[in-house]
């Protein structure tokens, strides 16, 4: 075991050994293998936004093989997706892969200020399926949050007990957030800490802004000079809030980018201390082969030491 | 074991081999047996719409004994109804037909803009009565679609632990969608997605028409120019929005049709990629004698080359 | 037994024999035991109405052992009550009459346009009380109706397994509805088509009126010219409704009324192929000797041929 | 076994022996034990006013061993009351005095038209206490009416499964009441109804005034000349309702009053073959020693034959 | 065992043994063992108010760790956070210190007048951490209180069937109150009495004002003359209102305050019969060094015998 994996598994030492497993699994895999860092495939958004408005601008992944391979190909540390389209590779691509199972799905179809979801899979289903863990989305600034917040408590203790890895998406949406609150600093850390503190293995959430969003937060933030001039400072108090570096926390691409704000991205995440990123939409949205050559660029940066390019 | 059964259960091999097996009973029952083709049966009417405006253009519909004597004479590949309607002729038919228990129902004795149906048989009733499968309706588009897709997820992970098949009728409707935007394109194609996405194993829509509802959606439709100016090129789309044709999609024909409308949308469904029909009304409400022609003649249609009368 | 038990029993094969056997003891009991008919008497008015209004007119009937007596008297087919006044009775007159429970109630002590009711006891209490059933009522046309059917479906479910006979009281009411609506044809055969989906053995509902109430329902009535102008043809048609006559349908007498208004009521439903009367107000309001002759009366004109006085 | 107790006991024989039997421990406990008449000591007010409103007049009350010594030395039949304050002395004093377990409770500290309460207490938690009995109370008149109900329905099954006897609390409140219709006597009739149709085995109710509340049941009451002048008239009314006097109703006094009036109240209850009294506020909020001298006085009453001072 | 100790525990004796070993780890440890008083370290601001408000003043408490190494350096009875910070460090600890996990969270991320907070951990949960103890927070005065109740209730009896300790931190806010209701002497006194009530083994509640709220507790109050004017007599009603002193009540600091007026606060509560002190954002949000000397005074306070400095 490499130092990189035993120093994060150290941080995980009140878990049982079927976590630690699987943690293990999810960090030796792929070609972040052992740098305690990794890159994770998400295909949540055929359910999220569409099969269309996800899917045509590159074809082929409307077939749910597809994602497979491309996460294999590329040498990523799992594939996170939903019920149906794992049950539909887990099979054929058995052991080849960790996979997490995404447990909320949330449509579009019914516009809404309060983003809610549905429960659309289970522990017993990531179980059937062979994954290594659990995925749950929860939108901190909704008003229904505490539906969320029930919803993946349960299920987390059911997780952990049969060994699962417990994923939180921690994304601050919602009526009590202004739009630019969503992707606050101050906001984005309390989304994290609140991930951490429900017992979240693992933290996907949004790069943050400089922007501060809540009066009485604004007022320490500023007070302390809190740094939040540039995405290194502002990732590393991310990764502060989630106990100091002690939980990993991995952060999301968006919308379809410019290949070198990607880039750029990646390095301000390694540099600020994060764990690394999960890239969907930028990388199934183009042919395999660029794909291909986009991962292996971003691996490349997570494998460099901090503060080279 | 026809090589259309091979290929469609291959698609299916994540499924324990109890699904398996009911989904080759389906597949390999009547006319269409062993193509890979389906036409079912669907007597849910009486609930969601009254029992005189269902069955008093045919008397005959009154008594459950006619509907499983019609699919079984038609040579349908199943039947799919309501807890009653099975309990008062599984005994008697035993064995001659697959069944398909539906498990929720909706009536219209009170006015509402988003429908949303009560639980009304359970996974338990299903295997008592033999069936080969459970049926559930979606109303993507609705406010509560949520309770659906709990409910239908709870009833799924027990019907396939079961060995059961899992049918989802996903119907857009509600307060979030225009008229038109119910059989919209890319909302139907979503629909598809949001079952085939929980774990369907035979999904049922409407066919769709060249309407796009959604803005975000429709700007990727226009500018890819994804085709959708006849029939099959739209449930070709549907088709491929349900994990590129490896979950099998039958359609709908909706309200009593023109005869030849009906043989035109099955040639557009064959065409196109579909699986088949569910022929409710337009076979149950006319006389036995003349439904049975009329299903011939779709059978043959899906039992010709694609492009064929 | 006799051949109208038989025939009675045989729709209903598709039910466990403990079922069967709870179905034969309320057919096999009493004055009509054999015919296939039924007479029941139903007491839940002191919780419905309140206790003065119920059982002011006639002080016995305070007291629940009255009621076991009228009914054994009066050599009806069953008794049905809350769970209170059968605790209060069951011990004493153990064996002596077929007993429902009923399993939901409502009071009238809060205003509302849509009753809803609440479960006021078990499966279970019915098995430690030895009753053959449950009854349960259903609002259709209430805006939550959605609660009460999914609770039906839970206690239908537990009874069947148990062995007990399902009585469903079917009586449309709430927002959905005009007050003649209430009663409307259209809508009684659709109350009447509802429970008998959900799998009810026996079926109570009102008797109707001429009306039509649903615009889509009425163009269908109207077109086909479904008899409606008699009592008859109108207890045929909502016969019919329920599985063409495979399901027992049984008609209650609403308020107080005329003795003779009773007797024309009895010989419509006969006449139209129902099943019986449930015959509650009408019969524990008056005198226990008077309440007999009435009983019995009714009886002798369910015991007479099709067309009789 | 005293014939007052055995009468009692005949009028409950469809329950199981271990409900008799907690019954025969509280109506053969205290100074009118073997009467068929009981006096219950209920503290509750600490959750329901407060405790300063309720414990500060005498503030030995404050203190949980009290309430146990002051119904065991003034001969009480048994003591009803909250959680905490039966965790706090039933080891000290078990097997002292019968006692009751509140198991819902309600505070006033948000202002609302229409109580509603919470369960705070199980039948898990009676029993490890070593209790005879739970208590609940219902409001019949509240908008959530229902959701009591279920729930006592829920702990009542459970209670008795567990040999446990059931006290319901019944007190009309709420918006669909005049504060007058609160303690109308057909109002009041109508909760010990309800009680007893759920299967109370003994009902707790308030003193019913002369006014009548609901308009349909004015009517009877005036047109058959229901008795209401006097108290006793009124008693017997309501212990009509509750099964003609086969149910142990039991009146409460309410808030503190004048002892003369008190004693008059018991007479009334007495002579209208009313059961007992609930004396909670009148006897802990006033000194231990004329606490004894008003309660032994009481018993006098309750001992002394029908229209006797 | 020290008498302090023996008498704590005597006021306990209807809880099992595993109840009382909880019970007495906490009383046992730190610098007040064996006193009868206790001084916890609460750590959920991170959750209630957001990781950079809570913890960039010391930004070493951003480290799980750190916590548990500050309650254990400075002697105190006992640490209480949740799920995700005891996770951390419940494995590297174990055995040194008694911990307390709190089972529900609330955030400030979307505006709302009444709070209700979520369940995010659960007793199993405190079983596997080690735990000797459970916290929960009820805010009476919430229009959704009832909510909090019924889950306080289900978590409690599953606790104490654990041998579990069940801390109750009893906060007035909400709707239902004024601002300075909140902190009024009859509202803190109404709220220890609630969680008493509840079964609660120590109650966790705010310091009281001299205001009075609810106007029929003000009247009683009044007339009688309970004494307010000074913190020790208003902590001596709290404590009184908790069974007379049988159930331990400690209160909170509150927002960082000035050290003579938190030492003011101590001597109050120690003079009033309090038993300790919550003391969280005054102790974690200094640097450790100067916490320790905070804590050390704080703890011969409460050390030192009633009317001394």
């Amino acid at each position: 075991m490499s130092p990189g994996i035993r120093e994060s598994l150290h941080d995980y030492r009140g878990e049982n050994p079927g976590v630690l497993t699987n943690l293990a699994r999810l960090l030796n895999h792929g070609k972040l293998a052992g740098t305690g860092r990794m890159i994770i495939l998400p295909v949540d958004q055929g359910f999220e936004h569409g099969p269309g408005r996800s899917f045509a601008p590159n074809p082929a992944g409307y077939d749910p093989q597809y994602h497979f391979e491309l996460a294999i190909e590329a040498g990523l540390n799992g594939y996170a997706s939903l019920l149906g389209f794992l049950e539909a590779g887990a099979a054929e691509f058995a052991g080849q892969l960790p996979l997490i199972l995404k447990l909320n799905s949330h449509d579009i179809l019914h516009p809404e200020k309060d983003p809610l979801g549905a429960q659309t899979a289970s522990v017993a289903d990531a179980l059937r399926l062979g994954c290594v863990g659990i995925g749950y989305t929860i939108y901190p600034g909704t008003e229904d949050r505490r539906i969320q917040y029930e919803q993946l408590r349960e299920l987390t203790e059911e997780a952990k007990a049969a060994g699962l890895v417990v994923v939180v998406w921690a994304y601050p949406r919602g009526s009590g957030l202004s739009k630019e609150g969503e992707t606050a600093l101050d906001v984005i850390a309390y989304a994290a800490q609140i991930a951490a503190q429900m017992g979240a293995h693992i933290i996907k959430t949004k790069l943050p802004s400089a922007h501060l969003e809540l009066p009485d937060a604004k007022k320490v933030y500023e007070s302390l000079n809190i740094p939040r001039d540039n995405l290194k400072d502002r990732v590393k108090h991310v990764v502060q809030s989630a106990f100091n570096g002690k939980r990993i926390v991995i952060f999301s691409g968006g919308a379809k980018e410019d290949d070198e704000a990607l880039f750029a991205d990646a390095r301000g995440i390694r540099d600020g201390g994060g764990f690394g990123s999960i890239i969907g939409r930028n990388s199934f949205q183009r042919d395999k082969k660029s794909a291909l050559v986009l991962l292996d660029k971003l691996i490349k940066i997570y494998n460099s030491p901090v503060g080279t390019a």
